[in-house]
């Protein structure tokens, strides 16, 4: 469906079709966007134009761990109070900030920037594996935490690392699976139920 | 809520405040658009980024009827095809481009670029009022088609403007209240029904 307003409009089309891209945002959502900020909110658009256009030239990925940063090394990397004998391995940069906000952890990170799909062709030389075995067997590390998402594509990418990763003699551990905080039973599926029981401690 | 990640990724952060303009957006989305732009789609961050610039630069109000245009007149207003003796108002440019895309009306139009909102102080100076009078009573014009929203506001607004406009002569309709095409009796509130069966032909 596409929304052609008028021919002498296509700053707002083009605008529409740019909206897009965001994650969850369809052709409707877009439109009711790019109305709202021309008509209510001009200068916030331009600051965000302005926020894209620095995000995108500043913010590269860590030298060492593949994180979000303005620095060649990310300041977690960086930082010498950190505990450099455990390595937390995560999909995503995004995952790594939630990891880092939970305050529970003060060992390093290793973000494999995707996972296993293999219907979206990412297989395991994309993910760099090379350089994580490395890391992981430099004399330093003693344990890697495969902190991978608890979908298929994730349980996968977590056990094509575990092995390779014992297979060198690297200790592995993975996130433990259970009831989330504030989780009643009636509601949490049966799989994570029965993970639950068998983990229970 | 703050998401701080580190210090050394304020345009990460900047970017997630950014987008949190944008309309249904909240700390999470703009978290999750903001890293999705930076590790998968870069480039469309930059085109979005000149699409937000080039609409605010180039998008202004059409100076006859209020809509959104890159002219002086918009295409509707200056189409000599278009009815001249209808004017149907509406509350906003994107009410505007909803009308003209049921292709059902081939008449001009005026956008208030708003409605009267006592909570957010939008009184009746704000509305423009003056000059859709004057428009509306240029001679030209024979009947004046009020489109705001069924809401309260849009309510308050069609009945002040019905008012103004009745005192100088002016035929004034408003689009029929009614069941949605597709609605089955049994969901629609008991208000449309009664207004369906008033207003039944």
């Amino acid at each position: 469906m596409a929304i052609h307003v008028a021919s002498d409009t296509q700053s707002v089309d083009g605008l529409v079709q740019a909206l897009r891209i965001l994650p969850g945002v369809g052709i409707k959502s877009a439109a009711r966007m790019a109305y709202h900020l021309l008509q209510h909110d001009r200068e916030g658009a331009q600051r965000l134009a302005a926020s894209l256009q620095a995000a995108v030239r500043n913010v590269r990925h860590c030298e060492s761990c593949n994180t979000f940063t303005e620095q060649p090394i990310c300041q977690t990397c960086a930082d010498p109070g950190r505990d450099r004998s455990r390595l937390c391995v995560v999909e995503t940069p995004s995952d790594q900030a939630v990891m880092e906000r939970t305050g529970a952890y003060d060992g390093l990170y290793y973000v494999l920037l995707g996972r296993l799909s293999p219907l979206d062709s990412v297989g395991i030389a994309d993910l760099g594996l090379t350089r994580l075995l490395e890391r992981a067997t430099d004399g330093v590390t003693e344990e890697v935490i495969i902190a991978t998402s608890f979908t298929a594509e994730g349980e996968a990418t977590a056990h094509i690392l575990t092995q390779s990763l014992q297979k060198r003699g690297v200790k592995v551990t993975r996130l433990a699976r259970g009831v989330p905080v504030g989780g009643e039973l009636e509601y949490i599926d049966l799989g994570t139920i029965a993970h639950a029981l068998a983990d229970r401690r």
